[in-house]
């Protein structure tokens, strides 16, 4: 058989967590919480299995949990998304994501992204047909060079994806960029796919600047979200897709034969936890605060460290101190230190090396103490 | 933007249950029970939840679940898969389907598939740009005219989708069938995807011939089977694929971007469920109980009842009774009867209405019962 992905292995979160569990490393590598979500939400969910929710969702998502998302995003944004159109309930950020490109990308459509990236971004396109036209972005700024931007558009640009906060960099849009993007779409009919799974996780009392705020972009744009993220649930597995009527019905098109639907108590669960608008309510302080932490113990050490304006990931800089490849370093790292982190260069299609290794603090303070004292070492 | 699935509408599924729904009518329309997954299952999910299994399960399942799924797919039918290369959990059956389809599919390779068919297959083969060649299948036998498939192959023949327990025909493979296919795609290289969601519900003493019983299919087939049907929990949202390890790499590629991984406390109640090998010994009895039930009810109707080897489906045929379109009779039934259906031209690309009527029979004695009193009047 012939690959459609020949470029591809295995992802490098999948590397590295196997690597950390197998060298029992600390896992600052994959994106995800080494602390519960609340017992009270596992136990709504529980209590949704026991009462019988055990049967398929309608294919848009319980209406009763799109009501609870069009609620959240008209309080944090201003908008108002109609539940019953503008609103799918899906299988996690990263179904969203592919589900919102297997929609709209036609063979040889242009898609911009901005690298380092994501990594399901560019063979999702890809395996569509289409064409990815990445800018790489440079650190230690990893500002997004619009008229670069302007200058990689032709007639066959479909999309320009979106990430803020950015994962891995950290960086969040700002409302120069958000003026710029606007310039760009609408002289040219481009579609956007914000990628906004860490839209809570932004610091120092900045604004997440949502496409939902933006009349001009919202009217083009599919923003997927992860309950997961939101609620230290990686492993749930839930999210959500906003887009305007006409994006979402042919977004459903495609995700009623990729899921069909997404697992009800879950489903469920979230919806009656989401009543307490409060659940949400602390995380830029709560993730601040370990962010702020590790930061803190890391300027001791010979890494240089990026800003960090959102998400949760931190950055750091072995730029000079050696020529290891970011990929052998993390490794080596792993093994001989006993911490995992990935290697940036598995975020740019090119495999761009500009040695910068990211680090997840979302762990307990103790887990982010032990790291830190390993990483002195290094 | 142009649609990428013009002729796309919303699946009769979420149609006939939003209208049975809206009417209050006996929903017999989609594929589910109407009584819950066994309290133990319920128990052991939550359980995992409580412990803590609540962030990203590995990319292709938990171990845990992955050996289970090898040890029962062993005892049933004494093909071992290796569940480090050969085993992936997919969030549910669909998305198995879907994603084999999008890991071999190339642009204006061909698929046969056997129609009437779920709904998803022709959609989803149309999105990687695949041609959909069709058999119609005849009723009331829906024997599948091997000589035809033969003269429907070509050099761009790449796959022949499967689906034995048939939905919505209720048919099984025969012996003779497996032969036939396994001539066919042996001197000509064709993969093959067989979809066995209801692998356990096959009737009358009967076997179910997976392709995991027969090496020279087994090597080039994709496996799809779902727990939400084996559970009574569809809502959960949990299957696998099996396939060989080259062929499983491909499917990897994709679902590592599709959705990464799977809800995680569900894949660790259902592995610890999956232990106790009883749980589903019984299930070809429990079910042809109802459709025995259900059967014998009907014949009492003005329908004609086809047969019915396996699935938890009974088709009817309402031919010579009145000239109306199946699709307006199933409407009319929900409204003035109360027993919602699904007209099986839903399962044709090309719509052909040959006046049949399909019923889920996957229902409580009681449901049944009051159904087959309202059919009565009809
Ligand atoms: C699904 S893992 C990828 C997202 C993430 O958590 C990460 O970047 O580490
Ligand atoms: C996901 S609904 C489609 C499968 C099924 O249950 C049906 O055919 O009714």
């Amino acid at each position: 058989i012939t690959s459609k992905l020949p470029q591809t292995g295995t992802t490098i979160f999948t590397v590295m967590s196997a690597l950390a569990a197998e060298t029992k490393a600390i896992n600052l590598s994959q994106g995800f919480p080494d602390f519960d979500c609340a017992p009270q939400l596992t136990k709504l969910v529980a209590k949704a299995m026991k009462d019988g929710h055990n049967q398929y969702a309608p294919m848009a998502g319980l209406m009763s949990l799109r009501e609870q998302i069009s609620i959240k995003t008209e309080k944090l944004y201003g908008a108002v998304y109609n539940p019953d159109t503008e609103v799918t309930v899906t299988a996690g950020g990263t179904q969203a994501i592919y589900t919102a490109l297997s929609a709209v990308i036609h063979p040889n459509d242009e898609v911009i992204i901005f690298e380092p990236a994501y990594d399901s971004y560019a063979p999702a396109i890809k395996l569509m047909g289409g064409v990815v036209k990445s800018l790489e972005l440079e650190p230690p700024d990893y500002r997004i060079p619009w008229d670069m931007v302007k200058r990689l558009i032709t007639n066959k640009t479909r999309m320009i994806i979106l990430n803020s906060p950015q994962n891995p960099t950290g960086t969040i849009l700002s409302m120069a960029d958000i003026d710029e993007l606007t310039a760009i779409v609408k002289s040219q009919d481009i579609l956007i796919l914000s990628d906004e799974v860490y839209e809570h996780l932004v610091y120092d009392g900045q604004e997440h600047h949502s496409m939902a705020r933006y009349p001009e972009l919202r009217k083009r744009s599919f923003i997927t979200v992860s309950f997961g993220k939101l609620f230290h649930a990686t492993g749930w597995k839930v999210g959500y897709c906003l887009a305007p009527a006409n994006l979402m019905q042919e977004f459903r098109k495609v995700h009623q034969f990729l899921v069909f639907s997404v697992n009800t108590p879950m489903q469920a669960g979230i919806a009656d936890y989401l009543k307490d608008e409060n659940v949400y309510a602390g995380l830029p302080d709560f993730f601040q605060q370990k962010r702020d932490h590790f930061r803190e113990g890391l300027s001791q050490s010979r890494f240089k460290l990026l800003s960090c304006q959102g998400s949760y990931f931190q950055c750091v800089s072995y730029q000079g101190l050696t020529d290891e490849k970011d990929t052998d370093l993390a490794i080596r790292i792993t093994n001989e230190f006993g911490v995992a982190s990935i290697p940036v260069s598995a975020f740019y299609s090119k495999g761009t090396d500009h040695h910068i290794l990211r680090f997840c603090f979302a762990k307990r303070q103790e887990t982010l103490d032990k790291a830190v004292e390993r990483l002195l070492k290094v």
